[in-house]
């Protein structure tokens, strides 16, 4: 599998908090025609935490009937517990995505250990019967995965890259060199996706594409054209909307930067609640700025 | 409700990393006949992360089976969804818990102001068909719930208490003197028990009360009857394990200590690992020391 | 030496942003009317960072005429380097200090490991010639002292307490329950006095005792005769305007809550500045609410 | 000026713990001869917090006559007192230094809101008798200064750059966005150089150029002819020793590798002391493979 290029963390729409696929499948109609490598299904973004399992299992449904073969389909399937982990994994490999992305556990944060933490991802990717990408989060999770740490995981013939959200591009930086060559190593975080590039990311994950995929993308093929002042430009353009659709205004406020947009968003699910006129009207002249 | 005194999160039991009940209710057997006032099941050291919503329900029942009506019945039934709390709440209700201890959700920190949590706990309130403790656990959720916040959420009929675990004693005094009269305060972390006595908590929430219920009831017996020397003293006899089964060995720590004083502790759920021989020494050692 | 009980670390007195040591004088005049049995000179709340040495000086003399033989003169004399440190300390020695505080250095926070602090804190201990306690305070150095090596340096014979700020009581009775009989540690943060006295400190140096000398002596006193309720209230009586000249305000709010009380304050150096209306109202509603 | 390149911030040579002002000019002989731009004269790595005034005079003296005309000389003034930093930023001026590095005041980190530090920076820049740089350096200070406020201060016609040495990319990338054109923004962190440069740094004010002056210059050269991928190696093989002389192992670390470049190194001043053997093989490895 050969991955890289701009992939959202796609958003689970709802209505009336219960889960909204129609709503979905219109939104990949339009994401289809752009040019995303792939999709993140059940990311954070997605408000996975947010869903039981039957739902989950039926976001995948319908994400595996709109995505096209071209395109790669990642799914969350990490969990605290090693073995529940694997089974999810394996459940959604049987429903036929491309791979799957792994979260650091991390509630008990004293006890999980770099070492720990090496164990759960060579277990479950022992296991899993497709790739695995390994998702660094510290900013949800409190926990960081240290770039030796991932070298070594990038060993395992099954762990086939990561997505690492921390937006420390040192730390990107280190896991590119450090890591076996063709570790796909993705940035979590649309503000350096720029930079990411620039030090070898092959791609990036960010939330800012549900609403501004083409944008995102064209970040990337302006860099590699080597036109990298007008990248930059670019990046800076879309730096204020990354940063309300994530760190800001959360997921209500991607939700809503995504109605804005011309896909459906709606409402999140409680205790997430829809933001306000003053964050609609906030947006809104972030996304005029971008056109 | 009269709630007060010391109660341990009940550790799970596995074997073979399965539920392991019998194992359970003989440590029930035990600790029923200690000075426990209650329990807390499926809290954070119940491993309450690494069971699914079957192992869990098996878990209240077996333990409402072993719980004489005579002990609180304190269950932790907190989600990251408000309706999946609410509805998982009263599904516990039913089963005869007594009440509930919800944690902050905290999954996405940026977006858990104050308001949101306190708009999660009073909506919970207000559908539990139990009375309902809030659960401040920040060195878990990366989430403080400010004393203010928690004396406005004292004053819901149905909120009835607190297990603040944050270890800081001027914030435990302050939710004690900002709370409605009547409201319960424990503390959730053992090292502070007799300091948190002195500034007015009702009792504790205590890891190590799984391993030596009778020591850590008998700091509060002795502060009962102004012995405030005698109390200071078993507190200092009591920290060293108690920070040795929680934030120096966490929950392998827990269970192995259980081992070591006459309990089913065995292992923890993966990534959890049980210690080696060098922590067994150590738990020995300090459980030697204590008698 | 006998410590123990209530000092305020001074704040250092200005007009037009020199020295007002009159001022400082009359401060003391009212101070050693109370029931303070000490004074830290060249504090933190001494605004001492913004004193150059000479000015230092003309403060620790005129301390020094104004403090009488019956209460403690204590002096900070920390720097970050180790010949400094002890040059300033036997400067300070020489003109009739009883003992020095001395700071954790703390500039290069990541090569100021526990050993290297150890042997800073010896070098002092061993060439000056009176007593030193260790200075704490996590929250302006970005440092903390493990109760393990404060255990440690109070073996040393010219290392006599501690005052730790961290507010953590877990902490301090750790520091108490490790060290040898007859170290003196002092809570450095007023909202925790209490508790501080139940876990066995000697005393408090205490920010709002430039305020209130009455009412914080008036807990300890409390606490002695065993009278714990009333203790405690007087403590939450406290607090509030404990906390707003600290943490809140600052020392532009102590400085202020001094003029309010009958002290004088005056204005803060730049980059401090006097606060308005607003704080000025809130802190004389908290004064008369003590009253 | 025209700022921009790679600058060392100068270590200050002591033998027996008194200045060696010869070495220094050692230093400076060897220095001169390559592509370094600059230099940073009492910054944090000449141990600044270390020397009395005195010191610091005769520092900015011996380094004023060894620094060429061609090459910036930027000297550290910055202070905790707004009016000392004043004072002592004209003394330096009057010695024929090009520009000023003041960095965020920070000992009150409560005290320290964005409209304190901005006042201050303000003040300091009416009053400086030559340009200023900010210096931002949350490791050492505790405080940030965010992208939005360094802005404002640049459309300050005294305030002509600053030195971010957070590390990170995202806020380095957000100040050069955000700042008016012609404000020079230096990294302060060496392992982020090449990304540095990326986003739009001028330059880099860089502890390991101490050592390796020539490979730090490079990366830059590489940079501007465009040949990335050669400019990425190149710092993909810095990186270690970056670390290894900053974060990892300090001062001493940074000396004890000029000692094995060829350039004098020496004894940094107590507490911080000399490094072992083992960590002299480290470093003496690490410059090997630079080579």
């Amino acid at each position: 599998m050969n991955l890289g290029g701009v992939m959202p963390p796609i958003a689970t729409p709802f209505q009336n908090s219960k889960l909204a696929l129609d709503k979905l499948r219109g939104n990949f109609q339009k994401w289809n025609k752009t040019g995303l490598s792939g999709y993140l299904v059940l990311g954070s973004n997605g408000e996975a935490v947010y869903l039981n399992e039957k739902e989950k299992i039926k976001v995948v449904e319908a994400s595996r009937e709109s995505i096209p073969g071209s395109k790669t389909m990642l799914v969350g399937t990490g969990m605290e517990s090693t073995q529940e982990t694997i089974r999810f994994t394996n459940q959604v490999a049987k429903m036929g995505a491309d791979c799957a992305l792994v979260v650091t556990p991390s509630y008990f944060k004293g006890s999980m250990k770099p070492q720990v933490l090496y164990e759960h991802f060579i277990s479950v990717a022992d296991s899993a019967r497709m790739g695995i990408l390994v998702y660094n989060v510290p900013q949800y999770t409190g926990i960081n995965l240290e770039p030796e740490w991932v070298a070594r995981l990038s060993e395992h013939p099954n762990i086939i890259g990561i997505k690492d959200s921390s937006g420390n591009i040192g730390q990107l930086s280190d896991i590119i060199s450090l890591s076996r060559k063709g570790f796909s190593v993705f940035v979590g975080s649309a503000p350096v996706f720029f930079p990411a590039l620039c030090v070898g990311a092959v791609g990036g994950i960010l939330a800012v594409a549900n609403v501004t995929p083409e944008e995102c993308v064209h970040i990337q093929t302006l860099f590699n054209q080597k036109r990298l002042d007008e990248a930059k430009t670019m990046q800076n353009q879309l730096t204020p909307l990354a940063k309300a659709v994530t760190t800001k205004h959360g997921i209500p406020g991607l939700k809503m930067a995504m109605d804005l947009a011309g896909y459906f968003g709606g409402a999140p699910r409680l205790p997430l609640k829809r933001h306000g006129e003053g964050v609609e009207r906030e947006l809104r002249d972030l996304l005029v700025q971008l056109q």
